[in-house]
């Protein structure tokens, strides 16, 4: 019996950080007004959150008054998505919640390359006179590979000339799903180039079921819930207090130890990488191996079966990821790796290993030992 | 210096129970896992929130998998409304949430009578051949007043007898918001007789921005939010298993102690509403005296400006409203008391005064005596 959990699966959920608990503690039963009652122990808790709103914005260079506060990061996306109403342009590797909202509306869907990576000039192609949203999520859930925004975001910018010079007066925005980056990828929006964006608390060690959606202030949003008027009218019903200042204590934290972290877990992924490549010559790493993710690995082992390898290795202690959580429920192929163009018996044998806080030399490197044994032990299991 | 605050204002916002706070606990660092995620920690997760949800369900007569998971009341009435192509019937005295969402569709406003009471009588000549949503609050969250719910879903029964003989096939639902009524009234769905209801862990002890929206199994709900198809495809984003498992005991608490609390809580009100009569002969009572929340009351002094008269309060420790929190911030006249036709001099000089867990007789005899020490010094004030 082992006891030691090695959690390799920070991709699909990420514990509280004990600050941001202990910095939200006070907001469930102390200070639990409703920030719109008008005693000055609501006003306090008021001012408290769009101070921390304030805060939460600057950790990307944002403004407090430009966020909209949501349950989370597909609600965001919904949000993004229902405020357009021409054309949208999106990729075949984005999370469903793009693909599913973008089914309400005119869109062309863009084709991934083999590493699950999207082109500018792919985006520019796809641009026509009425497109009004191009949304490309910042680093793909599940092969970990992050998108030239800024790129596609010059491509934008020039598509914009052209429209002024042309007459034509539709606007064009870029919006980007930057919950798997934050904390370690610089999501500033400036140099993302982004008009906006999408983050999730539940991915950066905050609380589940609250996000965000920016927008910049020239983008006009249309409110989905409707109702008190909050958020600026844009999301109503009473503002998740603890909620927010939870999530400014975890993008504050993501912000100030983003460079360290990056850089310990790509070490960490990269060592891990290795072992498991020495170990099994026909191992397949997927996504873009020079602009991925600090602490994601997949890696395929064809011919395996990666459930079963799930279930062998969760016996052991480690805990990793087939494809997305989202997707891994419903029995089915993961899109995305069918969009890369991964062969069924690839795609069937993949592991995705995404690190995080709970990761450490140590454990990583045991959980590569392990990984090394139980694929070896169903090598030989089949080979019989 | 008064440093005990007397707090009469749970209508808006209620502190969350520490035994609610000790069973989401777990769920924050240890139990973080993805629902969706495919290992046996996460596995058994996803067990334990629908379990969560069964057993809320369960405190008003319900089953787990008619329920959806939301952020809250408003979210889960805009998902009621969002679900109906047709006609929908409300009330003038219903939430800003109803009012704004109904407005997406062809919709008739009952006018309440002067007590905030909608008849059945009403409803029934509201209703059209075309009619497919009557949304009525259980309990007015402004004046308090319960509404004949089960009266109102006699009349859409016949009305279904009276559709089903002349062959008209289009269905009729009853929604309500049982917001506020949760804890403190029978909210057993089918002894209401109603097809939707939405809850709100926030007023209840929970955790805020936690909701549900329950359809009974022959409603066909449509989703607002899409996605990774969580809650059966109607409500997509991962899932809020610390708040569901909070919801859930904060529910079977509200269950647990209903007959008690609702009795102290009416105790408590009746002797703080005879104390401030008494007090003063031209005070107004608004709402149904006889159908009202336990823990409710409206009084107004004419003449007097309750938004002076908060902050008086508030000094000596006295949290109250003025209206309605959600109407509060925004410097308007309350839409529920105009709607019930107080004058304007009555209206403006109302206080809501809601109790709740944390008032006792100690400290509502002494709110009692201070409304009354600053409300006839106002009158003196204003009199000299």
């Amino acid at each position: 019996m082992n006891n030691e959990i090695i959690y390799l699966d920070h991709a699909a959920a990420t514990p509280l950080d004990a600050r941001v608990l202990t910095a939200m503690q006070p907001y469930f039963s102390e200070f639990f007004y409703n920030p719109s009652s008008p005693y000055v122990q609501a006003l306090t808790v008021r001012r408290e959150y769009e101070a921390a709103k304030q805060r939460l914005a600057q950790t990307f260079g944002a403004k407090g008054d430009e966020l909209v506060i949501t349950a989370g990061a597909t609600e965001s996306i919904n949000l993004a998505m229902g405020s357009t109403s021409g054309h949208i342009v999106t990729a075949n590797i984005e999370h469903h919640a793009v693909l599913e909202a973008v089914k309400k509306h005119e869109h062309t869907i863009i084709e991934s390359n083999e590493r699950g990576f999207i082109t500018s000039e792919a985006v520019k192609k796809a641009i026509r006179p009425n497109t009004r949203l191009v949304s490309i999520a910042l680093a793909n859930n599940e092969v970990g590979t992050v998108q030239p925004l800024r790129d596609i975001a010059a491509v934008i910018r020039e598509e914009r000339q052209h429209r002024l010079s042309a007459g034509n007066t539709t606007p064009i925005y870029l919006h980007t799903d930057a919950s798997q980056g934050a904390g370690q990828l610089d999501i500033h929006v400036s140099r993302l180039g982004v008009d906006l964006l999408t983050l999730n608390a539940g991915k950066v060690y905050g609380p589940k079921q609250v996000g965000l959606l920016w927008a910049a202030s020239h983008v006009r949003l249309s409110p989905q819930i409707v109702g008190g008027g909050q958020e600026r009218g844009l999301r109503s019903g009473t503002e998740n207090v603890a909620g927010v200042i939870g999530f400014c204590r975890a993008m504050e934290l993501a912000e100030k130890h983003r460079k360290s972290e990056s850089l310990r877990l790509r070490t960490l992924r990269d060592a891990l990488q290795k072992k498991l490549v020495a170990a099994f010559e026909n191992a397949v790493i997927s996504g873009y191996q020079k602009h991925r993710l600090p602490g994601h690995l997949h890696i395929s082992f064809p011919g395996i079966d990666a459930e079963r390898l799930v279930f062998l290795l969760e016996a052991r202690g480690v805990l990793v990821a087939t494809g997305s959580a989202c997707a891994a429920n419903k029995g089915t192929r993961s899109h995305v790796l069918t969009a890369i163009g991964l062969a069924p018996e690839i795609a069937d044998g993949s592991l995705r290993l995404s690190l995080g806080h709970l990761s450490n030399e140590e454990n990583s490197t045991k959980a590569a030992d392990i990984i090394i044994e139980e694929v070896t032990r169903e090598r030989q299991r089949m080979a019989a």
